[in-house]
């Protein structure tokens, strides 16, 4: 069994009001396999690069067990390229430049060395070609995982809802939960999305942590308090990696193990924003994410209370 | 000993998304002595009301437990009266009338009765009668809890910090705390807090909880999630009279039991919101919160990870 993983791999140039960095990697599937690949491997890439994408990179995630057979080179194209600025609050930010690149035309091909997969970890990407991933595998996976974006919703909404009938859960952040469900309570648009098809909606909120919401059952997990937000880039991408990665470990997708999940992905996605880019996950390993996860479990616990 | 609690008892004129009230009861102290009474009496009131204050909801609180020696009655005026509309989003509302009234020239007289005083809620006031009140106890409270809002800070800011000093705890939202200490990091805003005396630091955030800030630890308590905020009037009110109600009952102010005490004050907000005014809380008993209250352990627990 693996772990496939479809995304970007990119190029960012970020801005914050902590800095401004030029051209670094960035891109959904480069965070998620630096993420995930903590906690199992084989982790089977699906992506599309230019020649322009570091030979280094990729040996560097090939020694972490991420396999690169399903990502598409090509060699006289540049890789996808987007810059942003993010404000003050964090929460909002500019896009400054997308350039697709080699995204335009991206039409994955599953490696025939994929069809043990049993979690699909589908990110950010146009819905029909979320789709044709699904429809390219043989067996149903055991888990099937879809981020999304508002870009989606305004110009593939159609795809994007016949995708999510395949899908068993659907990780996004709140605005993403409202525009979806035309919704502006969470608990009514969880409602409207489980009934598209995810049996579990996780629902992110930034600096106020995230819900997971099952049949009629609702988890809420802090985000760790920080006194800075460095670089948010990468941060609900990092969050779907560490919630994929411990399902995939454990094998048990009930909902008390999806819970921990969420735990894990709240702390990935913790480090993540510490530095920018991909920078901080490059650093961490198993004893500093206990430690981190640790720090989660006090923030959140409390002694039962009897009145 | 006993609880003592500082503030308005007022009415209210509410407009929210899904209706509208005329003149109903309202006031922070109304609200506190509602929700602090279900845990501890007697609740020792301080407030000053007009002639047209409902002799029949005076009565229903002294069958609470609620003592009125310290509310002032002046039979020739009217009581304070605010009116309000709240939008979408409920987190932003328009102020349509404040008339002071009787609370121009509010100035609290401790009966003698009071100095039994151990818990002090100084409900949202103007500092120099917050200030007052703590002056005329000849004995240090065991605990003294301070709410305030922007409004103090924009035009009373030397006397706030002033009284301050004096507070163990301090109870405001996040958007508070962010002018209060001029940091946008709310880890940040609370070692500021921190510094100015108070040794707790309780941030309500709304819909996505509240944090518990003390030394260097970190309690992150979460909301419930609502299908239907109805209307958050009174909503902090309510945080701050279960927060301090089982501290009083307790009697243990440890940050252990602190936490306990932002979780009922969560679930005791929750209530508040779902219907107008005091209309829910009028309604509740102890079995129904302790289910709310079971509500937030499960919303909230999650087993150990160990990686």
């Amino acid at each position: 069994m693996s772990l496939v993983t479809v995304g970007t791999m990119a190029f960012d140039a970020i801005e914050t009001p902590f800095g401004k960095t030029d051209k670094i990697i960035g891109g959904s599937a480069t965070y998620v396999a630096w993420v995930a690949s903590q906690f199992y491997t084989p982790i089977k890439q699906v992506s599309i690069i230019g020649g322009d994408f570091p030979e280094e990179e990729i040996r560097a995630l090939e020694e972490k067990g991420v396999d690169f057979e399903g990502v598409e080179v090509v060699k006289d194209q540049k890789s996808f390229f987007w810059s942003g600025k993010y404000h003050m609050d964090m929460n909002t930010r500019d896009t400054l430049v997308t350039d697709l690149n080699v995204l335009e035309h991206f039409n994955p091909q599953l490696p025939e060395s994929y069809q043990d997969c049993s979690y699909l970890m589908l990110g950010n990407l146009a819905p029909d070609v979320q789709m044709s991933v699904i429809n390219q595998l043989k067996n149903k996976p055991k888990l099937i995982l879809l981020d999304t974006m508002n870009f989606w919703m305004d110009i593939a909404m159609d795809a994007l809802l016949q995708t999510l009938k395949l899908v068993d859960v659907i990780i996004i952040n709140d605005s993403e939960a409202r525009q979806l469900s035309e919704e502006y309570s969470l608990v009514k648009a969880a409602q409207k999305i489980h009934a598209m098809g995810p049996k579990f909606v996780v629902i992110k909120k930034g600096e106020h942590g995230a819900l997971l919401f099952y049949e009629n059952r609702v988890f809420s997990a802090p985000a760790l308090p920080l006194e800075e937000v460095f670089d948010p880039t990468g941060a609900g991408d990092c969050f779907a990696g560490g919630f994929v990665g411990h399902l995939a470990k454990t094998g048990d997708i009930s909902f008390e193990n999806m819970k921990k999940a969420v735990i894990v992905g709240s702390a990935m996605a913790s480090f993540c924003v510490e530095k920018f880019g991909t920078e901080r996950l490059k650093e961490i390993n198993k004893e500093i994410i206990q430690e981190r996860i640790k720090a989660f479990e006090d923030l959140a616990s409390f002694n039962t209370i009897n009145l």
